[in-house]
């Protein structure tokens, strides 16, 4: 099964890891920034959706789904690229391989942070991430006042492709008009919105038309590259290898290998919608369960 | 674990299916019918959805919760009502368990035959349905031509409640305009409309409102209980015992104990919107996996 990095001989590989395909996002976003890494990705399709398991189960998926990224395809770093997941298994998936690893969350909150001038900020995202309140929580260590809303209808309109539907904008604006409602009734005036699913950046037109004026729309996925950039270049990568500034690459030439644990054919349908390119043949990979 | 039938001495358990909570839409209908009943409803929630699973793994998660209803709950008949099951496992689980198995598949079929003049029948559906094309060549072994439609939107929209949204009205339009121009372009004239999945029976109102008119809605969860009523009364059960006319009992005095394997918080929520009554406290269990 191991598939050592070829063509590029010095490039490290990234692994990036979601219970589905959402996550292709983040990897569009790490290849914008950093299109020399090699790239392996593993949605774990068969077991999906993370949101209605236990913690111990999400976390025993993932490190599976990690290790086989690690021991399998040499990842050097790993993108947990699944709010459910960095929500619920960051710490175990951390103490289950030995490389750095990175989630969404954190870096979804800081930059956060770094754009709210009032402290107050919105998040919303699917049901399972609402509920664990790993938005809320990473907010309030930054000192910001965060509410979040579920908003499960997005992603099925993703996954049937109406991202520039006038269905999905009416439905936009009622989850906005209802969460913006209840951050009047707290006394907030936020500043940000925060896109809490791997899948929302694919509405991100939709989203910034409705949001209220003055209100800035924080990618997580692009935030988690953002930081990916910092963490990986800071820490075991040549550095020389990873900054795209040094890079004759192109996004284009970038190597990505997609694995799935299931549903292959919708991986490979749907895929590129959120990858922004084609994400060639994937392959299927049983890690039993 | 096991539970023996209390209140009603003489009356028969049925044993009714589901990976989530829909199929309760099948056990209300079952219990207008055949009120004196003991009834043991189990949602494999924890592994849902099925859709995307194998035809092996499917029918191994369909077995073992038939295993648990027969052997724990002592059902002496079992109704899948869950499409994906009843169109990809229905003959597994019934060579795994020794009492009857009816599936939603055949009757909705049946009540399609039963109702159309000129022969030609739409069915909607979700994906993994439709890919199986079960209803298909259920009604074309009755001499029926089917035309099958994939509604992924319907599930999410019922599940947030939206039942008599005007979004959903609307993305109802939307997927039956396409269906109608596709059974034109195939020179068909259809005069029945099937509801091929369990948690549609919620938008009939609106389903109706949307249909041509000549179209008859037909409901697979009510033809499964028609069907289960003829079942039952002609095999094991005394029939006395299952007559509805012959019961003193009403719908309210219906003993029901309700199982699942994960997200008992949202079965109880969600629950009684499909039985249409309060589903009381809902019991987990751990089938493994």
């Amino acid at each position: 099964m191991k598939q050592p990095a070829t063509g590029l001989a010095s490039a490290p590989t990234i692994g990036v890891f979601d219970s589905g395909f959402g996550g292709l996002t983040v990897l569009q976003a790490l290849i914008a920034r950093l299109p020399r890494a090699r790239y392996a990705f593993l949605g774990d399709t068969a077991r999906l959706p993370y949101g209605s398991k236990s913690r111990r189960t999400i976390a025993r998926y993932a490190i599976e789904s990690a290790q086989f990224l690690v021991r399998e395809q040499g990842a050097e770093f790993l993108v947990i690229a699944c709010n459910t997941a960095s929500a619920l298994a960051l710490d175990a998936i951390q103490e289950a391989v030995p490389v750095p690893v990175l989630g969404v969350i954190e870096p979804g909150a800081q930059a956060a942070r770094a754009a709210s001038r009032c402290g107050d900020v919105l998040v919303i995202a699917t049901d399972a991430t609402v509920q664990s309140h790993a938005y809320a929580a990473a907010c309030n260590a930054r000192n910001l006042r965060a509410l979040e809303k579920a908003c499960p209808l997005l992603v099925p309109l993703v996954e049937e492709g109406w991202t520039g539907h006038p269905v999905t904008a009416e439905v936009i604006r009622i989850y906005l008009a209802e969460l913006n409602a209840e951050a009047t009734a707290r006394n907030m005036n936020p500043d940000v919105l925060v896109l809490g699913c791997t899948h929302y950046p694919l509405l991100r037109p939709l989203i910034e038309a409705a949001v209220p004026p003055g209100v800035r729309v924080i990618d997580s996925a692009a935030a988690a590259a953002e930081a990916a950039v910092h963490l990986f270049n800071g820490r075991a990568a040549p550095a020389a290898t990873l900054d795209p500034e040094a890079s004759s690459n192109t996004a284009a030439d970038t190597e990505i290998h997609c694995f799935a644990t299931d549903s292959v054919e919708k991986f490979e349908r749907l895929g590129s919608r959120f990858l922004g390119r084609p994400v060639g043949s994937v392959k299927l990979v049983d890690l039993g369960g």
